[in-house]
């Protein structure tokens, strides 16, 4: 059997909490390492922070450079934050240490268009070391965009692609349910909006993303975040919603050509929604209508694609690549 | 603009004529040459064989090596027959000519678990040539395969996986409908189906890719043609079907572990069926429910995942690849 791939995790909030726990339930990977900034983290046993009833022998660190050189990782599963101006260090450090990174920071799931000059450098230091970076999860990363994309393969001919992604969000944890503004009164959700506070972030990676392999072009992005107001009191574990407040998120990102719709990714994430569903319409030859009915389940499918994505990485070529560049993954062992 | 890829058409049944003509669509390949054995072609130009209006100005040859070495073509388009034993010579020529191979060669799509030593034969071959060998299509290739094992990617567990594929072979075209034994009585069904001249190929090759990848093991394979029987009459463009004769194919293959079936592939494929139809089931960690409404319809498909397949080999490393080794293609222009 081929040596256990060495994995430190980046990042022990709830996904990269949930991500470790993962990666010691599978045969092929070896948790060696755990990076936090919470003070409230550091220093402690990995085990008692992912709670798992035993010590892992190994206290998480807020010195990054230290835990990689003293670990020495195959590959680092990195969840820390979502924009591309706040994780150029971290992403720095890993590859500098020689270790690929399996990311879940929504900007560089797609990160060409956003900051070319920055996906150039990251692209140039990954090779420099010898290193893969990729960023995944479920959205951006599979539903919107992989998924779409990998059905276009049996069309010969695609003019215009729509997905939608409608989520129960009384199903997810409470910061999801934060993130999407459930509870607020609508004039502090378009407040909160309109400060760039809320919104989902990755949208519009995966609108581009969809567009420039498609080799659909653009000429008008429109993009517009609502709120899906309650018309009825809704109560999860997490909080209460009250009629006329915000249930959660209507998140809209359109690509147009001469006023036509031609790519349209849906977001509708709020409590109280009657069903979870994905879908896919591809419009083209021959036409095609995907459907997901109960959707797939956000927390557990990003930290799926994430670990899964770990023996692709390990084994792919040097540089800064796209979850479209590589081989899918498939649910690991 | 990068030079476009070079093209040879190997094998001009319906298959090689539509891919060929797809070929011609695409902004980025070029169809510099095609191969095959039927004296009706052998001496025709291209574009009269693929009944275009035009000439192409190169005329089909039965000379392989003689064409390959005279139009260099990046990569071969391979569509002849169906079976491992017949197809190895063809592949060496490929190989051997430096050209790279997509084939809808069924049995090609998943050689290993059928013949390990060919596999190795072909592996090392293209290796030794620095060119890329891989079969695609919609089934095997697709829909009951490379489509199911992509969702996995979502999944932290996978139990057992479930893929029902049901085409309605009134809108296929005749060698289709004669390969499902629509229009014979059930005996002589049952007679072709003992002989083995009916049946899908590559059902039990998708059973061991989706197994294999995932780590499921069977102790046993349940593999199982029936006719279906029509109960009223049905007329394709065709042909006629009377009632109580066959209207198609019920295709099962069954992987099951302790007498469970945790890998299930189900093929049905007649005239009259009433709505085409592909669905994927898995379960596990979250559970997953696709359908795909309408189906994937499979000639239109073959071809399409065929020549979409083409820059992604082209791009490849050296070997033997199946088509869950490589990124997804998606729709090129």
């Amino acid at each position: 059997m081929a040596d256990p791939i060495k994995v430190v995790q980046y990042g022990l909030g709830p996904i990269g909490i949930a991500a470790a726990k993962l990666v010691l339930e599978k045969k092929n990977l070896q948790l060696v390492g755990g990076i936090d900034i919470d003070p409230s983290k550091v220093g402690q046993d990995i085990g008692d922070v992912l709670r798992i009833q035993r010590k892992l022998g190994t206290l998480i660190s807020d010195d990054a450079e230290g835990v990689l050189s003293q670990t020495r990782p195959d590959v680092v599963l990195h969840s820390t934050v979502s924009f591309l101006n706040r994780v150029e260090d971290q992403l720095q450090i890993c590859c500098r240490a020689k270790a690929s990174v399996v990311s879940s920071c929504e900007e560089l799931f797609y990160p060409f268009r956003r900051d070319a000059v920055f996906s150039q450098r990251i692209d140039e230091l990954a090779k420099k070391h010898g290193v893969t970076v990729m960023a995944t999860g479920v959205n951006p990363g599979f539903s919107m965009d992989v998924l779409p994309l990998a059905m276009t393969s049996v069309c010969t001919r695609v003019e215009k692609v729509f997905a939608t992604r409608i989520v129960d969000a009384a199903k997810r944890r409470l910061p999801l349910q934060k993130k999407i503004g459930a509870g607020l009164p609508p004039e502090e959700f378009r407040q909160l909006v309109s400060m760039g506070k809320l919104g989902h972030i990755g949208l519009v990676e995966s609108l581009h993303a969809v567009a420039d392999r498609l080799g659909l072009e653009f000429d008008e992005i429109k993009e517009t975040i609502d709120p899906k107001v309650a018309d009825a009191a809704v109560h999860t574990p997490y909080l209460k919603v009250k009629t006329g407040h915000v249930a959660g998120i209507l998140h809209v990102a359109i690509g147009l050509n001469r006023g036509e719709e031609i790519v349209k990714l849906e977001l509708q994430m709020y409590v109280g929604a009657e069903r979870s569903v994905d879908s896919v319409r591809i419009v083209g030859e021959p036409p095609i209508e995907l459907i997901l009915a109960g959707g797939i389940f956000g927390d557990t499918a990003t930290i799926a694609r994430m670990v899964n994505a770990i023996p692709i990485v390990h084994g792919s070529q040097p540089g800064l690549f796209t979850a479209m560049d590589l081989p899918v993954p498939f649910c690991i062992k």
